[in-house]
Formats: C-alpha cells, structure tokens, sequence
C-alpha cells in the first residue's frame, strides 16, 4: 500500500549518468563509492553507534572527538570550538592556494531525544533492511566489501539521517576526488555542530567568538529531507522556531477522582481548554496578534511555491490521513506560514497505568514555527498574553502554595533555550546561483523552496558572520527524522556523495 | 501550612475512652492493642510488602493465599473463590451457635497501578515517618515491641489505607476478642476482593455463583477514607463508575513539526478541543443528556447533606487550590451529582524528552462516576455520540489505515471492563439502625452520608446477593490513596481495631 503510494510520489529522473560524464569530480566520486561501498557503510554505522542526545555531554564530546578523528585521518586539522556550557563544534578547514572564495559545509551530530522501547531496533546499533519497515522490511546483513548494496536498502538508526549522514558524504567525497588527483578551488570549511536538535542555544555565541575562523562567502547547511518526490531541492530560507513548556496546577496531589470528581478542578481539562483555545478546528492560530508583520512571499517565492510539484493527496494516502490543516492551501504553501504545534502532551496516567485520579498538573510542550517579519520573542509574549486572557494567572518558575491558593487558574510558562527568527536567502545572488547550478548539474532539475518548514539555525550563522546560507538536502523524506525508526536510503548516500564532490570542487 | 490547616479541620472529638467502658469488646480491642503495637503493624507491613497491582496476576495470587493464611491462623476455613479468568475472593465465615443474623465483612486486596518513581520511598516496602511526608515526615524505625508507636506517625506503602488496614484490622480485633473470652452474635462472613481498583469486573458474578456461601442480612463494606474532618462517617451508598479510553489519531507515524506543521492534523490538539468540548469551565458537563434521569436527594439525605461539617473553604488551603469547581455548591452536594473526569492524558513526550514533532496519537483515559437514575451503558452511548458530534468517526477497534485515510478525524473509543451502576441503601432499614447504633457507640455521631464520591462495587454485591451494604471507613481522608505516597495513620488502625471489634459483636 505505502509502496504503491511512494511509487506514485517518485517520479524517477535519473540525472546521475549524464552529469558524470561531464563532471570528473562526481565520476570519480561513483567510481570511489562503487569500488568502497561497505566501507562507506562501515564508517557511517561507526558514527551512528556513538549516542548523541544533545543533552547528554560526555555522550556529545565521543562524538565531536570521533568526527574530528575522521577528519584527521584525511590531513583535516580538526579542533573542537564551544563556549562555556556549550557543545562543541567540530572545525576544519582545506585551505586552496590561489582560491577566491570560501565555501562552508554544515551539518550536525546531534540527534533528537527518543525512546528505545518505540524502535523496532536498538536506536544506536545500525540494522540494514531491504525496505522500509512500513512496508515489511527485514533486517539483511550488510553485503561483504566488493558486492553491491541494494540501494533500496535502508540504514536504522538516530542520526542516520538526520544528520551524520552529510558528514560520512563529504568524507568520502574527499578520498574520492583526492583519489582521482583532483583538487578543490575554492577554500573550504567544515563546521559540524552538536546542538542543532536544541536549537542551537550556543552557535550563535560560538561564531561570534571565532569570526575568522568560521568567516565564508556563504555557507551550504546539509540537513533536512530531499522534497517528498525524491527531487533533489534546494531552500533558501527556514522558519524560526521556539519551543514553551506549559504547566496547569490542580489539587497539590493528585486525588481520588470518585471523592473529589466535580469539586477538584481537573488540570487536564483545563489544558484542553487552553489548547483548544489557541487555534480553530482548520488550524489557524487564535492568539491576537500572532500572524502580524508576516511577510507576504516575493512574486520568485510565489513562482517557486506554484512550479513546486502537487504533493499534497499522495502524502495524504502516505500519511493515512483523510484531510490536512489549512486547505485548500497546499503543504509547499503552509509552511511559508507560521505555526503553532502541541508536540507533547501528558497529564497523570493512561491506558493500563490509569488511576481513577484527578491529576496535580497537566504539561504540554508547543513548539512554535515563525516566518521572516516575526520575531520570537514578540512571538512569545503574545502566547503568554493569551494565556493570561484565558484567565491563567502566568508564572515562570515553580508557583508557591500561596500563589496557588491565591489564583483559581495558575500556569507555569517557560521558554526552552535556544530558538531563532527566520532566514531568508535572495535566489538571484551570484553565488547562490552558483550554488544552484552545481547541484542542478549532478542531481538535475531541482525544487527550489523559498522557506522550509522545519527550522535549522541560519540566523545564528548569517548574523556573527555577515554571511549567506543555502539548504541543500540529502536524505530521504520519509526518513522517521525527530521519531523512531530514523532510517536513511541507501541510495540517498549515494547521491549525497556525489553532491558533494560537486560542491567540494566548485 | 498544611498541618495548620488539618488542626483547623479535625474537629477532635475523644470517643474511646468513655465507649471502652460500657462495650466489652471494644475496651478487649483496646488493652490487646496496647499490649500488641508492633506484632499488629508488622502483619500489616508483611502484607503491604506482597505486591498487589490488580492485573498482575501471580501477584494477586500471592496476595490472596497469604490472606487465606492469615485466616486459617485464627482457625478461620478460607477459602479462594473466583470464576475463568477473575481474581480470587478470598471467603471465610465464623458459624455462631444460636445466630439469627448473618453480617458480611468486605475489603478488598488489590492496589492502583502505581509509577516507583513518583513515590518517596519504595511503594511495597513500607516505612514509618513521624508525620505526613507533607509535612517534613522522616522516616523512623518501628518502635519496639512494648513501646508505643506515635498514634501521629504514619505507615507508607500501596494499599496501606486502601485497603489491607481492614483486613489486619479485623483479624487483630477477632484475636481481641476471643482473648478476652467474649463471642461472636451474629454469623460471620468475611470477603477480600482483589479486582476493587479495576472496578470489579468479576465480583458479582463470583458471587452469583457462590449465592449461599456469600448471602447475608447485610454486607459491610471496610473501604474509602474518613471524613476529612477526621469524624467517623457512614455511607449508605456509592456512585457508579465506568471508565473510557479515548485515541485520537494523527498522521501515521510522529511528524517533523517544521515540515508538516500548519498543514498535518494534530491529535494533541484535536483531543483538547474534543474534552474542551464536553465540560464548561465550571465543571459542568456538557454531553448531551448527561444528566437526564438523576434522581433528585430525598429530604433525609438533603438533612444529611446540609448537617455535614463545612469543610471546603479549609480543603481549598490544604489542596492548595484558589478555587473548586460547581460553586457555590458543598463538595458533599457535588458528589451527590455525576461527574466525567479526565484521569489521563499523553501525547507524544514532554519536558526534556520532547522532540519536535507531530505527534502520531492522543489518549485520553476517562473516569464517568453515575448517580441513581442514570445507567452506565447509557451513560457512554450519551459520551459516545458526543465524540460523533464532534465531527469524528468512533471505532471500537485499532482502525485500519482504509479507514484513517477515509475520514478526518477518526476517535477510538473502548470502555474498560468491569463498572458499575450508582447504589443507595435506606438509612430507616432496623439492621441499618442498628449498624449505626454500634459504629456511634465506639466513635461517637457520625457523619452520615447519603452517596460517596468513590466508587465501591456495591451493586455487585447487592444485586446477586439480595442483602443491603454499608460503608465504614477506617482509613484517614489524607491518605494519598489511588496516587504515590499513599499513607495510612497509626491512630486509624487503632480506632479501626476498637470499631470492628464492636462491629463483630453486635
């Protein structure tokens, strides 16, 4: 069923063949990853067997010293750059003799928080399948070095793609055209930071106290999934984003429900209350204020967003979904738009764990999605008055027993560290449009988004260093990134290698 | 605080003295106490420390058989009764020579379902604290045998209070008795369920098969805590109760929030508006039809209502609540009128395992607590079609991907097992009287209360059996019963002793 429907979504277009021909560097780049697949594998199922929940810091720094270690083993003097309370990102750099320009490559180690009892296998113990699990995927032993990879065949684990995959690419792109006695032109750096999945809360700081190291004419953010027709796409902006923790208080411990069901105002109810105060029943965000200043798309934006190809039913079918928010708008549409999400949710206890109990607190985690012309802060304060309308009594930390005694309604609100506004990239720059021809001549025609609906930190890139920032993808959409079960396609390392070749060598 | 605030509730009213004199049986249960602190709460501790969460099984077991055991010490036959696929009742009778009555003694074994790690100290081994936890209570060793134990400090473990202190309380005060050289009146029966925490699905067919062993003039139901005042309550009746699990369902697997935000459906958010739409603000609920049928209190219940102590304004400062929901209406008025509680809710995660994410499903677990007049089953058709209502397509069963691409919002709904109808038994009744007469010897006037809050299976009981049921509580109001920390005061195990020893008597 989800194999039929992908079919639907993929419409082939096989650029590969032609572009190798004509460009050396990715010729040499397929002819490296056909004779050294497994090795590829190996070192990508290496990094991934190293746990990097951002918050987890010794688990971090393996990872920052293991990623600098590969890129030694290339001649790549790495070094590790953090400020206080920071994580580290790993630095290098290629210096050209003769180059005019400076080419930054970024992507991250971090990966989201999960819950291994979720996973069909051990999150940080890469398993290949032939297919995705949704389509009854087995686990298949890594083919021995020499014999081709299915490149249907998908590697499982947190990070596999998102985002270590772009780091083991680049590497390898590097002994490939190196193996092929070619060079880079321009300067390149490398920077690959370990808090992307906080957002960011240090990159900022962390540029900003090493100008001259990280300084670049533009910087190439690998991250995100590929466009959900596997085309290869190209963005030029992301949405800021924030994340709230919200908690409502009721009775100071959790009472039994019969003696005090009716009389115990019930927090759960009151954060559904909330919630459902917040946005319609379409999706559209119900806090006064919270769509002011947004910028309208330019007419290249609204071009872009109309040639994108109409993904919007098949997803629907892929999804098991029989309606998305905010139609008829399409998803290309939507995400130019801000967004208010409930990403979590828990009050007491559900399903076998259920107490016949009237909870102490219900929390709920919203992650807010802002465009260019809003800012988070504002964006935030205009949440909290909307609380505060809904007859919250709004408190930043823990609220005593008198402050509870006090207010019938009382909500603690506090704002997760880091976050950032939204970016957005002019596509007619020249080195932009450098930029899009490269890709365009390995991996064809792509589809260029004005703003992409999940958030990487450009603000915290462009702002300390006055530079540009360009997304260009590798991974699979349907990749489970920030769920379980993160897989990466094979064949999307494939082409990613050759990308990068590409980009290495412009 | 909080201990100011109990002292301005506990109405103390000294009892004991003055009834020990003129009832036999109680100043036995009194000297034998004394004489016996620490055996008495070791067998209490012993039995705590048998793990007796309702489904698990082999737990149950356990627990029943070391019952049974600790009837056949007093040279009581026990025996475990139950039916295909219930938890035993553990039965045993003491046959007096000359009795005209028989009187029914019922607890029950089983414990809530608990999370270790929201509990203080582990919750099936118990520890003494010399005051509530609350409070600043420390952990204290077990006074000696010989040494009195602080009648303030409190026993710590699951079920402490609810509800394995009647079953140790009723044995010690037959070891009174019976030391003292003094009988039995009426013909015993004694009945210790072990599925009373999820709502009794197996009781009263147990006893339907099991008619003339279990048959009795009256049952008395040792179950639900004191009055928050701390004086000595009778209940003549019990709401009804039944449970719900809701699932609402989003996009297949969790989302990226930043590339599907606006655009995929949220079932946090959908379930918020979905429970927002069943209660208003002040608690009322809102399906439609929810109250037809509630049969107005007649005047002896009205009387008894309007008697009770006032005691919400002092439980708001110990709950550390600004307001209660359904004012200006009492709590005991409250009660009297069914309710629809949302006793979980989860989503996805929260707090710092939150990922940025739509999540896939939402749950809700929902306690509807009846009065007389209403019919559970009806009562859930009514919440039922409230769900329809609001635009979602209600399935019984984990619905298929044909079925959640086909409608937008798709709602599992499925009721748990077990529940029960709302009872009332004639407080005019002569064996009622009579009940009241010797709980009011030992423990002074009672407050009487027409219909508790919590639900107790007393349909289960009255139904197959044709006999009439009585609540007497023994346990403190504070007792943390249903949520972690649950705690039982020494003072109301001694009390308790001294009241079933009246109660075997009479």
């Amino acid at each position: 069923m989800t194999r039929t429907v992908l079919a639907l979504l993929v419409l082939t277009w096989l650029p590969g063949a032609a572009a190798a021909q004509t460009n050396p560097a990715v010729a040499a780049a397929r002819s490296w990853r056909q004779q050294h697949e497994r090795a590829i594998v190996d070192e990508l199922v290496g990094l991934v067997a190293l746990p990097n929940i951002t918050r987890d810091r010794e688990d971090i720094q393996r990872n920052a010293e293991a990623i600098a270690a590969l890129m030694q083993k290339r001649g790549i003097a790495a070094s590790l750059v953090s400020v206080p309370g920071g994580n580290p990102v790993v630095f290098g750099e290629i210096r050209t003799p003769g180059a005019t320009r400076t080419i930054g490559l970024y992507a991250h180690y971090d990966g989201q928080p999960l819950d291994p009892k979720e996973w069909h296998s051990a999150p940080f113990t890469a398993v290949l399948r032939d297919k995705p699990l949704e389509q009854g995927g087995t686990v298949i032993p890594l083919p021995p070095a020499g014999t081709p990879f299915n490149p249907e065949s998908r590697l499982y684990a947190r990070s596999a793609a998102d985002d270590k995959a772009p780091i083991i690419a680049i590497l390898t792109a590097l002994d490939a055209i190196r193996a092929a006695g070619l060079q880079t032109k321009s300067n390149i750096k490398f920077a690959f930071e370990g808090e992307e999945e906080a957002n960011s809360p240090n990159l900022e700081q962390t540029l900003a106290a090493n100008r001259g190291r990280f300084a670049g004419d533009i910087w190439l953010i690998f991250d995100a999934p590929l466009h959900q027709t596997r085309r290869q796409s190209i963005i030029f902006g992301a949405r800021g984003i924030t994340a709230l923790d919200i908690t409502v208080y009721g009775p100071r411990a959790e009472l039994h429900s019969g003696h005090y069901g009716n009389w115990a105002p019930n927090p759960a109810l009151a954060m559904a209350r909330l919630l459902a105060s917040m946005k319609d029943d379409t999706g559209r965000v119900l806090v006064n204020g919270f769509y002011d200043g947004v910028e309208p798309l330019g007419p290249a934006e609204r071009r872009a967003v109309a040639e994108a190809p109409a993904i919007d039913a098949s997803l629907l079918q892929e999804l098991w979904l029989g309606a998305h928010d905010g139609g008829p708008a399409s998803l290309m549409e939507l995400i130019t738009q801000p967004a208010l999400n409930v990403r979590g949710l828990a009050s007491a206890s559900v399903g076998d764990q259920a107490a016949g109990v009237i909870p102490a607190t219900a929390v709920a985690a919203i992650d807010i999605r802002t465009v260019r012309g809003m800012e988070v802060k504002r964006t935030v304060a205009r949440v909290v008055d909307h609380i505060r309308k809904q007859g919250f009594f709004v408190v930043e930390e823990e609220p005593s027993a008198e402050i509870r005694r006090a207010h019938p309604k009382v909500a603690k609100v506090t704002v997760r560290p880091g976050g950032y506004d939204a970016v957005r990239t002019p596509m007619d720059l020249p080195i932009v449009q450098d930029v899009i021809r490269t890709v365009e001549s390995v991996r064809g025609p792509a589809v260029k988004i004005p703003t992409m609906g999940g958030g990487v930190p450009l603000e915290a890139i462009e702002r300390p260093l006055g530079t540009r920032t360009v997304i260009v993808p590798i991974g699979n959409h349907d990749n489970n990134q920030h769920s379980s079960d993160e897989n990466l396609r094979i064949q999307n390392l494939w082409d990613g290698i050759e990308l990068m070749a590409a980009l290495l060598t412009m």
